[in-house]
């Protein structure tokens, strides 16, 4: 077969390449091949940072390698048979696809796809292969989306289609983490009226459980936070009281259960620290609370309980990217974001420009941020 | 206030008193205190020995010590304020009881009563006093039950009144171990039809599941057990598949998610074994599988498990009694019984009087029979 002068060629195109653990990206000319078939090249409009990227970035051993996992994009252009998308599409990514054929997304009650789920090895799902090149090296993605590149590929199942009326630069937040805590709220602990809910970590993902909480009506909203700006921030998003456990004599759960007559009826893991899982775990109710796993521990990734906490009736749950299936139900929190039944836009505390990610980065590690939004050169 | 003629005194009976941990239980001549203001004193009928009070002999350090909570029986007598029950009302005794006015009992969603809720110190629940006295000495009490006497004095909570033409005798094991199982089953993990269900550990409570999962039209259920025999005797209850671990060549949760396409829809722990727990839940499925724990882990009683089986959309739930609120179930348990819904018959695999206590307790021990009935004297 001959490549027709129509074709999709290398673009070589401005990435920012983290070339080791924990040191500052490297603005390269990275070029990016050509979509594989039923992949998709995105012209990345908006990025935005998430813990995730910076936890990969402190504590992977895979370089030099892409990161950004929360982006919004225009496709440029489509690999062989792909039919769902079209040079010019607006879209958002995600960092869990949905194949559509699997025995996961055929359930209709999962959205851990069994071919496009969760990518750790930096590879393209399809050919186990990179698609980026730095000075002749191949470069590792990260979530088989890698956003922090002008151009990206990614499987056509990665990405989602939005209508082109929606602000790229809000909506990136979608791609994890405001829907990931929406999707906790909702989907995962489906939080009922007048519940008491207790929130362990205020950063994006705390927050938009927050949101989700207040939406369903939970009469109490109670984060915790040991960051000081995060706790005094976290008022304005919905939080009815915050506790910070630098400042209590007694242990989180100790005060938890104290405040809330015997503990919460639900409690949020949004820290990403395996003893703050026990903890929310331990500030449950018996009899029904409910303890829902959202952070990513790295450093310690195994949980440890007291099995008595769960014959007296406690439920521990997880999931990634809220129990949301990213073709059928993103599309659908895009429109409540522009019916204003959802906000987005309060979560974006920092704009930037490419250039400038490295400030990013910086502003997440030191706690400063909630989402700060990367902005590619047009 | 004097004490009217017809109060009730003080009854000397046998007991069968544990004076250590792992001793042979001794019969000694028990006095048995009338009932204080809100319980009943019960002439035991039947008791069976579960495995809880066998760990609980074994690894406790509260004695001397009366075990037993597995029982039927008639009330003798009833203390002040008692309306409920009367003498000769025939009864099951409940380890966790039902105040009927905490928030736990009120709320309609739990069984763990707040007032009346597991008792660990061998203590009453009223005045923190015990009901036994041997050789001048108090005798501790086990889970507020005690059955392993002629006499015992139980809260009016910790009990359920049932019809006189039910036989004493089969449906004590609906007073734990029977009823654990078909809760966890119904109760808890609400198996659906068609499920593939993996229970570890076919003693009572988890063949007791088994029933529980075969009612509910499971299609696939999997056995796993280390003790031949009891793999034997599980394809009686309803048991589709049988794996002993130890004739595995690869870790059971690999063995598991072989045969499973991936893992199972629900995983049950009815061994007693934090390590197997864990097994449990790697043997579910992503996206939906549901693990719950039943067994009570003496030895290492802390549960670890890697994050991302919860990230990836597994449940950790567990049960004390199945769920099930004492007062309001059990009686319809009991009918289920009458009307042939539910079997409990075939899990009493040994008969023998109370005299021979310790000849049970070493079938139990030794793993040679599901349940032993201990008859008491007439
Ligand atoms: N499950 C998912 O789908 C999903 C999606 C996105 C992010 N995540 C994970 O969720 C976690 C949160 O992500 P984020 O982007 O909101 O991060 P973030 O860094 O903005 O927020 C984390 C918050 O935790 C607080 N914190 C840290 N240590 C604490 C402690 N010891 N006690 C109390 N508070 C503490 C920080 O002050 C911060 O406010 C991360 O682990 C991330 O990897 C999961
Ligand atoms: N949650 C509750 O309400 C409740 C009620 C009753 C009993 N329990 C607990 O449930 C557990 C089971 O009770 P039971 O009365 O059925 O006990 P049992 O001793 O009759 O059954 C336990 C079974 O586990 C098997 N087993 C032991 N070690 C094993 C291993 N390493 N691998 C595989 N199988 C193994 C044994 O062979 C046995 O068949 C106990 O821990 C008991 O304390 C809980
Ligand atoms: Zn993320
Ligand atoms: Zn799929
Ligand atoms: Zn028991
Ligand atoms: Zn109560």
């Amino acid at each position: 077969m001959e490549s027709s002068s129509s074709a999709p060629q290398v673009i070589t195109c401005k990435g920012a390449v983290a070339w080791g653990a924990g040191e500052a990206l490297v603005m390269e000319e990275v070029e990016v091949s050509p979509p594989q078939p039923l992949e998709i090249r995105i012209k990345v409009v908006s990025t935005s940072i998430c813990c995730s990227d910076l936890a990969a970035w402190k504590h992977h051993t895979i370089f030099p390698r892409i990161f950004g996992h929360e982006a919004s994009g225009v496709v440029e252009s489509v690999g062989q048979g792909v039919t769902e998308f079209k040079e010019g599409d607006h879209v958002l990514t995600v960092f869990i696809g949905e194949c559509m054929s699997c025995k996961m997304c055929k359930s209709g009650k999962s959205t851990i796809c069994q071919v496009l789920g969760l990518e750790k090895k930096g590879l393209m799902h399809s050919d186990q292969k990179t698609r980026f090149m730095v000075k002749g090296k191949p470069v590792y993605h990260y979530c088989a989306v890698s956003s922090f590149s002008e151009y990206t590929v990614v499987h056509s199942g990665c990405a989602v289609k939005i209508s082109p009326h929606v602000p790229l630069e809000k909506v990136c937040l979608l791609s994890c983490g405001v829907a990931a805590g929406l999707g906790a709220a909702w989907n995962v602990a489906d939080i009922s009226k007048g519940s008491t809910v207790v929130i362990f970590g205020l950063g994006t993902v705390g927050l938009s459980v927050v949101q989700g909480a207040k939406l369903r009506g939970a009469s109490r909203i109670i984060g915790v936070d040991n960051n000081p700006r995060k706790c005094e921030n976290a008022k304005a998003f919905g939080i009815t009281e915050v506790v910070d456990p630098n400042s209590c004599k007694e242990p989180i759960a100790q005060v938890i259960k104290g405040i809330t007559d015997g503990g919460a009826d639900f409690c949020f893991e949004c820290v990403g620290d395996s003893d703050m899982l026990t903890n929310a775990l331990e500030s449950c109710c018996d009899g029904w609370g409910v303890t829902v796993a959202l952070g990513v521990p790295r450093v310690k990734p195994k949980i440890s309980a007291h099995y008595s906490l769960f014959l007296r009736g406690r439920t521990l749950k997880g999931s990634i990217f809220g129990g949301w299936k990213p073709k059928s139900d993103l599309p659908s929190l895009v429109e409540k974001y522009m019916n204003k039944e959802i906000q987005i836009d309060d979560y974006i505390t920092h704009n930037l420009p490419f250039d400038e990610i490295n400030k990013a980065f910086n502003l997440m590690a030191e706690g400063k941020c909630l989402r700060c939004v990367i902005h590619m050169p047009r």
